[in-house]
């Protein structure tokens, strides 16, 4: 067992991410990755509380749950924390109407949303819809504005598919902000409001939870400056252990194993 | 006329952008800005040495002149300082075999570039090419090496055609270089090495020339890194005279006013 278990101790509350953590999206709904269908089920009949944080922004997230429900996962809507709600609550709060750059798998996130003579741009794993064209329509949007506002679901660099490694949002993000001169407000991870209203959900506080993600910047290192632990698994997009900045509080094959460290170290 | 009108004393070299000084692109290939065509023919038939120096990279140098004539212009393709010969030359230096994110109107400057197996990429204005799936390419293309080498044909931010402001190269480049955590090298305007290669052209040294463009960090900026002097005009994608680290040797109305004071000034 890894010597850095004991690290665990006193964990109340898990927060998960999803892509390359319990499984690989791809053609026919992706695949789960090994071990995670019964480590999310281990951890859902312990005392632990367990949230789904994840910055899924191609799918809505009705769409998510029922395909991770068909490849067997014990989930529901209810448990998960996305940017795309964390968005529209901004976007009502501040009035804003979006010009929505993004998939039309989470358009239907967005039905309440006035997009009408848009006075901001919204920006998220767009995936094939990110064209020319519709990449300058946001820019002209924003060149319009006298104070444009971009919002952007995540800031990820890139994820892993099935059929191997796929842009992210983030790209895009700075594409814009380098066009435009400005800087986006990023909604989701690794922002510090998102991972607290993820702990809110489950009633935790940040010093008795932890993150388990692929991703060392957006997983680790924003779970890390909320005053929460983290582990890296080396599913999904993990390369390797060496980042210049972040460094997690421990480092899992996968979910499994991350689970097996819990159940024996966080009651300690 | 311009009290700063001295400063162009001792000129004996004009450096010329094309795009927002000679012309506007876009459809039906364009529109000739107001007075150019005819102060083009008066620099000519100065004292004065004159060099076309251009980040134009969707089109041949042989198409982009070959547009310009049709015009009006007074131009030839040896006039012409342009960035994909100058990557070309550097690819066949440095052994590199290119994966092309360019637009189909330039591809015929890279006839004589080996792109199997590339080692390499080069991106370029691409215009509707910049699809998600040629961005993925590039961006799988440079994750698969050990050592990441993206070559950029300028850095501009965004250009002005006649039906509205269009993403430049630089927005992609910047979302290449987020992706993959690398810096791109940049051949063209601003890099030092352009503007001089374009001078030698002419054989006229950095102190004794002046650059005429509408890019304020692109044209002016970096003409001024290199000792020359620099005139913003105020069309093309002209916005505003202020930027916060940029000031032009001095601000005209168009190409014409330009060449009025030149032809007034240079020789004392």
């Amino acid at each position: 067992m890894a010597p850095w278990g004991k690290r665990l101790a006193g964990v109340r509350g898990v927060l998960l991410d999803i892509s390359g953590v319990l499984y690989d999206s791809g053609a026919g709904g992706g695949t789960a990755i090994a071990g995670s269908v019964e480590a999310v089920a281990r951890l859902k009949r312990s005392r632990l509380k367990v949230r789904f944080c994840t910055n899924e922004s191609q799918k809505s997230r009705a769409e998510l749950v029922g395909q991770l429900q068909r490849l067997g996962f014990d989930i529901s809507e209810q448990e998960v924390t996305a940017p795309a709600p964390a968005a529209c609550q901004i976007l009502k709060e501040q009035g804003l109407r979006p010009y929505l750059l993004i998939h039309d798998g989470v358009r239907s996130e967005f039905d309440q949303i006035d997009t009408s003579n848009p006075n901001c741009v919204v920006i998220a794993d767009a995936g094939e819809s990110f064209s020319y064209q519709n990449m300058n329509n946001a820019f002209q949007v924003l060149m319009e504005l006298e104070k444009p506002v971009l919002i952007s679901l995540g800031k990820g660099r890139y994820y892993k598919e099935t059929s191997g490694l796929m842009l992210d949002v983030g790209p895009y993000m700075k594409a814009l902000e380098y066009a435009c001169g400005i800087k986006a407000e990023v909604v989701g991870k690794p922002s510090p409001e998102f991972f607290k209203s993820a702990l809110q959900a489950i009633g935790v506080e940040a010093h008795q939870a932890v993150m388990i993600g692929d991703d060392i910047v957006g997983d680790v290192g924003g779970a890390q400056r909320c005053g929460m632990r983290a582990l890296q698994v080396r599913t999904g997009k993990f390369s390797d252990e060496h980042h210049p900045e972040v460094k997690a509080d421990g480092y899992v094959d996968n979910l499994a194993e991350a689970v097996d460290l819990l159940l024996q170290h966080a009651d300690k």
